[in-house]
């Protein structure tokens, strides 16, 4: 394992990004965003996930220099085709621009098509924060999801993200509709563990917590079971039907590469509809309730989603950004 | 049982509430609404909730003359203080108001403050996908949830509805962020059957799919555990900050009676934004796929939320509303 300093990883990536041909404005912001999210804990989604967006510019399933493109509008709806546009800033710019048409219109929503993997959805529900937004996003993926009662994946687990600005520390919930990302069974299964609770069906479609069984079948588990798979449904006809990009369906399974994504940006101006201080005691209250649950295990408080967040970004500042020496070999090859 | 034939538990129904004090309009929707549910298939929250109902009214946590009060206004967002009035009433006309305003400003939402028990999220989002309109709603309720990893509920099980418009027939998600409601735990325990999956935990802290040991512990499971957990909290910040209403924590617990619930509708005027027919053709798509799933057992094909609904809905007609003798006497304990 690698410790590399924050900025010394944004340097890295923002060079490579421009010479793959990236303005230098888009190649910060990318760069920024892919350390931001190890720095922030989400590992996944932040320098281990570099090499595999490079491939994506390779093989044309990302575009550099596409322009954005503004199709339609009503109020506060926009529409808009991304032409494969890097993810990350296709969202930045989408979750903005709901927050701008937001401040007249109270509540917004840019739909996107054409789009690309944003690699956390969470990322931009701070952004809407930190513009004191509170904001609901959610993405279709490839065909990664099995609907429940159901052997092979038509669905995607179209992850969804929602923020709520908070003086205390902003509370953002970042949620795929799978139990476990792939990426988790993966892991556990080099490791030899088991998951904390059932992930998935084995072959004879029993629900298991042993990853390797769940790999083979790729019968991941709906979070929730029926719940979650309904939910998946509904964000996957929203964000097609409401931006007429493609469908999960029509975005294929995981090996078809994962390109041309459908997206949603709501924002909401609850400053522009209530007092600013007012809405902030019921967020602080409903917070507070939370914590002051009674553990079920004495050494484990309970913790809302985001509240880790400060120290581990504090940690990371200070030691560097971990990362496996064989992926940030990867990542120096293209410098 | 007894099955009484629609008309008759509509015409019983508006009966009793018009002698209650509601208005002859508000008395037809409410009866209207509590058999439809039970028509519908959801007879937890039918003819089966209505004695409860009555000793709401009974106990002034519903009030028959409440007016409905407009707080303020930003584009398409409104905030309104529903003065305790009946649940289904305010569901219905802030739904209705959200689908008005979302025709002007293309994304609505209604945020409301002391509302009430609205029995059925879907019902809204069925009457908004009449109206052609895609629909989020959401409501918070008292506390009875706990967090992931807390003994004790501090949190509400928070039902979301999102409705999708199809010619083919709309797809209406109705969820609460508990596995499985209390009902039926109670109904399973009752039948001495084991849940289908782990609903909850045991007093030893196991997961469990026995019923009687959950419902001892009261610490039932949240949908997808730490997700649905996390996406009660935001549910509930959302619905209660933008209205200035109560928080689950400020709802108390069930014993307190349920009342002054906040809520939020959201209302989207997909047509106002892109091409019906091509919308239209991605909704299909979605569902399409997700039938062509492969089911895990032959006789189940997969289907989509409320693909059953028109099946059961003329079934119930032919054969009249099923209900308890002892249900049905409590109903007709009040004309």
């Amino acid at each position: 394992m690698k410790y590399i300093p924050f900025d010394e990883a944004k340097q890295t990536l923002a060079f490579i990004l421009e010479k793959t041909g990236f303005s230098t404005a888009d190649a910060a912001y990318l760069a920024h965003t892919f350390a931001n999210n190890t720095l922030e804990g989400v590992e996944s989604h932040g320098l281990n996930r570099f090499p595999r967006f490079m491939a994506s510019v390779k093989s044309g399933d990302v575009q550099p220099t596409a322009d954005i493109e503004r199709i339609s509008a009503l109020g506060g709806l926009e529409l808009w085709d991304a032409h494969l546009c890097a993810g990350p800033l296709v969202a930045s710019r989408a979750m903005a621009k709901a927050c701008h048409l937001a401040k007249t219109s109270g509540i917004a929503m840019v739909s996107v098509r054409n789009s690309s993997h944003w690699q956390r959805a969470g990322r931009y529900a701070w952004e809407a924060a930190e513009k004191n937004m509170v904001s609901i996003l959610f993405t279709n993926t490839c065909q990664n999801l099995p609907a429940w009662g159901a052997l092979d994946a038509q669905l995607g687990n179209n992850p969804m993200a929602i923020g709520i600005p908070r003086k205390k520390g902003a509370v953002v919930v970042d949620l795929s509709m799978s139990q476990f990302a792939y990426g988790r069974l993966e892991i556990a299964a080099q490791k030899g563990e088991k998951m904390p609770t059932a992930g998935g069906f084995d072959k004879q479609g029993r629900l298991t917590d042993d990853p390797n069984d769940i790999l083979e079948t790729r019968r991941v588990l709906p979070m929730g079971m029926w719940k979650g798979a309904a939910l998946s449904l509904v964000l996957d006809m929203m964000a097609a039907g409401l931006s007429l990009g493609r469908t999960v369906h029509q975005i294929g399974n995981p090996s078809d590469g994962e390109k041309g994504l459908s997206q949603a940006y709501i924002a909401i101006h609850y400053t522009g509809l209530v007092d600013e201080a007012e809405a902030q005691t019921r967020f602080d209250d409903a917070v507070a309730a939370l914590k002051a649950s009674l553990p079920d295990h004495e050494s484990s408080p309970v913790r809302y989603p985001g509240e880790k967040l400060p120290q581990i970004v504090k940690t990371h500042l200070k030691n560097g950004l971990p990362v496996h020496d064989s992926i940030w070999q990867a990542i120096i090859q293209y410098a």
